[in-house]
């Protein structure tokens, strides 16, 4: 097909946009792939929406190619099946909720295991219906609370999002497995940068659960990788490398000391640095025991407290990932004055335990470590408690923070931070959603049996952004051949009949070899159109300029900025050659 | 491709699902193509959603050969654009509306000519620019009062709007021109038996509007069509054929008669043929007038009489397209006592006239026609009042319904009822939206200019069922080569190793040739195989069964019912053969 510049719905825009902060946003708007309706909701223009469909093209493909069903379920849902899961209230602000004429209760679709699960049950009732994947590429809605950065993350977005259907954990696994797979295919055709992190600790059995995350500055997921091994996981996974526990034997005995003025860990160390111990203290070897309070789901408030090493704060998400569904709170003043054993900045294992505070540690407090840490009493603190021979606490958790430097879960390297844009997501969900719907079907051996699932997203429309963002420079987008919005960008930069007359010839025959062209035809300058074609980003450009009169044609690189001439007349089977050479390496 | 029964997400069903009425309903939730969600919402299963995005393949080439550009515009919409044209109020209760949480409103786009404005004004400011015709395919919601017959008419569907902007009235003629050639031929290609109706008489000026109606007798448009022309309207649009008019000289004195208990047409035809009036009286020699009330936008309410022959009612729906944008209503009794001339059962022009009614006629009241009407007084009723010598009446009015038997406006033939589906909408909108956001771009002479616009319909996911209503036999569903979800069914019929695996080479064949083969390997009984295939209705049948043994396969045309065998060498090419045939004729 050829597309003419001077028919084309696009106007470009040489300024950024005032509410553009992150460059894919700039550029989209600029080079006319995106518009602004709302916050987080945004109109594709033809040439966006080009690039969102080769990306729907591509997932698409990958999807199908493992056997997975494509559908399509409403945006619009009825309220009782997210009630049935609780989802309905679960979901929070970020749901869009409505009512309809006669009140009833909708809302806008933010994800579908409740629907996939029912439309399974409705369908299949056999064993042998089994295994079953399906997947529809949708238009999805969530309230965010800070939409930002244009399609970045939006309230209204495209997602691909699947659901697998097994009979055992063996299934669900290789099913698991397949996504994971295609994922990593479809990143690859789309030349993203991506690392796959674990998104849990594990902790929660064998749900398994993993994220792509597109390697950016501008990504609001930190997650953390090593420095000499593949590994990486979002910060909540991490787990601590927990050290060699110490025999108790002949480690000296805990003696409290009167530690006036010591309420926090710098006080504290500042005395034990002064107070002749033997030896050199750091903030890592006083034990901070922050106290707070949790609550099961319909369940009562309890304190719950955490000790740590003192030169660790608690890591709130971590925390929470941990101690998940319960939710967690800070103690207020009431709380205090109910619980007067709590002598804030000098609290300890002995009072909080001996008041029946449930008391978790952090792994690195394990059996033999000696702890500087509070006596319970205003102005003292104990010297040499030691973990297992003084206290035994009632459990470890993950809720201290993750820092640089740490060593690598794996064993190998330590870690650094880094930030990535969530692109994809795999997670093994298993009975939840069928255990809620009482989706049976009638087993081998005659009897029901449930099945289990998987619950699998990519970010459609994200990509689009993603990918500008990590293709961009600073003249304009550039996109990977697979996905861009034309083969050949042609350049009319001669105002000559003949060679007008000549670039048209070229664009007829590079079509008629199933080359997509954009052809810029337009009574414009040389220099607007070279603008406009750095801008837009297509892969390969063509220039029909100055060099027509000596038969030649300028073809360019759009990512290395090579340009070379070709004879005219070589010019079809070059530029055919090129756009086959970028495509097969996109798809590589 | 080859998509394999064993494997694929699709239970059919034997019985019709209870709240189905229509038979495209029936059939489309029996062969699996949609499933319900809620009412008005539906699921498309894998046949199904392949149906559509035929469908929509067919709507995209259409609109893409006269230059129309896709674009896609969210569905979620701020409130604020549909303020500025009052539509945010004037859509009623068929708007989904809801709030974001800041407490912002936004809705779920029914048809969005305020965001295409809106947008064009975004990018364009010249003359060059234009004209532009921009369109999406996109899911759309309406509350809907009564949603029915499954995805004939939901509350979430799939259409294709357009837009077209044009700076001059010529142009929009043009722009409305090629829509109305592009529906043509898209309702061609899907093989839709339709109508192409008026749907205004042309009234309100250059606005024409048109609408595509698919003949079906469960449609809920109704139309009238001549019994010998092309001519085709909705009700509403139909022009009466005005008489002649007659000279008034010689005509007989009116004359006013006692006619007691005459309140009603058939007591006062009933009085005239016993009167001895030296004629036979029918109710088509009367005059009844119909008094109510009317109101312009934002005006008081003023008493409006209409004067027509006394066999025909006043039809609700023609009285308001006349008189909009004002709004009609009925007098009720407190009406009556604040207008004590008007004497129920015996009201005539006079007293209306008299007392300061605007009075307008039936276009048959024509200059010189005598009538029988009220006398203004209990008991007296008026023979012989001549229209233009004993009154005037202020204008004509296309109020009376219109009746089978009726001349055709066109002169030629008679009108009969007919009842559609309305499958596409063209409509000639003028400035209405350019208006209301002021989108003036630079004109040729220096001067702003004002586009016009069009906008055009396309339900696409409504064909999906009409298709189906239009094409079914009483076997199932039966889908035209272009828009199948496959062009070969397959069917596995014979048990034995041999047939099985030519039955496997020959649809690996069928799918090198790039024939889309839906294999029925299904280990079930030939029977419930044929059934299914039939209620399916993929366009070509081919049969691996007995006939193997022989070197012959069966093919059979899911339209005609014809079957024949073909031998198995020359299963590919016959079948090849047949399937291209039936594309060609789909888009012939």
């Amino acid at each position: 097909m050829i597309t003419r510049m001077s028919h084309l719905f696009l106007r470009t825009l040489r300024d950024d946009p005032a509410d553009a902060e992150v460059p894919s946003h700039k550029l989209l708007v600029r080079a006319g792939y995106v518009r602004r309706v709302a916050p987080g909701v945004y109109s594709w223009l033809p040439l966006g929406l080009r690039v969102l469909r080769q990306i729907e093209r591509v997932v698409r493909e990958e999807m199908n190619s493992f056997g997975a069903q494509e559908i399509a379920l409403p945006a619009l849902l009825p309220r009782e099946p997210y009630e049935a899961t609780n989802r309905w209230t679960e979901y929070g602000d970020a749901l869009f909720r409505l009512e309809d004429r006669k009140g009833a209760d909708y809302l806008l679709g933010p994800t579908h295991e409740e629907l996939f699960a029912l439309t399974v049950k409705g369908e299949y009732n056999s064993y042998k219906d089994f295994p079953v994947t399906l997947y529809q590429i949708q238009t999805k809605y969530r309230d965010e609370e800070r939409p930002r950065a244009g399609i970045l993350r939006g309230r209204e977005f495209v997602m691909k999002d699947s659901y697998s259907f097994d009979l055992t954990d063996d299934g669900l696994a290789q099913s698991y497995r397949a996504h994971r797979d295609a994922y990593e295919r479809i990143f690859r055709r789309l030349d993203v940068e991506y690392v796959i992190v674990s998104a849990t600790s594990g902790a929660m059995g064998g749900s398994a659960s993993e994220e792509f995350l597109a390697v950016s500055e501008v990504g609001e997921d930190t997650y953390v990788r090593s420095t000499e091994s593949g590994y990486a996981a979002n910060v909540e996974a991490v787990t601590t490398v927990v050290p060699e526990a110490v025999p108790v034997d002949g480690l000296p005995e805990a003696v409290v000391h009167d530690t006036p003025d010591t309420p926090t860990i710098a006080t504290l160390v500042e005395w034990a640095n002064g107070a002749d111990l033997g030896r050199t203290v750091t903030a890592a070897d006083t034990l901070k025991n922050v106290v707070g309070k949790v609550r099961a789901p319909g369940g009562e408030w309890e304190l719950l407290a955490i000790g740590l090493p003192g030169d660790r704060e608690v890591d709130a998400k971590r925390l929470e990932a941990s101690l998940e569904p319960a939710e967690f709170a800070l103690l207020d003043e009431a709380d205090f004055a109910a619980n007067p054993f709590l002598v804030k900045g000098y609290i300890g294992p002995k009072g909080l335990q001996a008041n029946g505070v449930r008391y978790l540690v952090d792994p690195r407090v394990v059996e033999g470590t000696a702890w500087i840490t509070g006596a319970d009493a205003h102005g003292k603190h104990v010297v040499d408690l030691v973990a297992g021979r003084d206290f035994v606490p009632d459990g470890v958790i993950e809720a201290a923070e993750v820092r640089e430097g740490d060593p690598s879960p794996d064993g190998a390297g330590t870690l650094v931070a880094a930030r990535g844009i969530e692109i994809g997501h795999v997670f093994q969900l298993g009975r939840k959603y069928t255990d809620a719907f009482e989706v049976d079907v009638l087993g081998e051996n005659g009897k029901p049996v449930r099945p289990t699932m998987g619950s699998y997203g990519v970010g459609v429309s994200r990509l689009v952004a993603v990918v500008a963002e990590q293709q961009h420079d600073d003249k304009g987008l550039r996109w990977p051949a697979e996905i861009a919005p034309a083969d050949v960008h042609l350049v009319i930069a001669n105002k000559d009949e003949a060679a007008r007359a000549g670039a048209e010839a070229l664009a007829a025959d590079l079509d008629a070899a199933g080359i997509e062209v954009l052809l810029d035809d337009r009574k414009a300058s040389p220099g607007v159109k070279f603008k406009d074609a750095e801008l837009i980003g297509v892969p390969t450009i063509v220039v029909v300029g100055r060099g027509w009169a000596d038969g030649v044609v300028e073809v360019r690189d759009r990512f290395s900025g090579e340009a070379r001439e070709v004879p005219a007349g070589d010019a079809v089977g070059e530029i055919v050659g090129a756009v086959r050479g970028g495509r097969a390496q996109s798809a590589s």
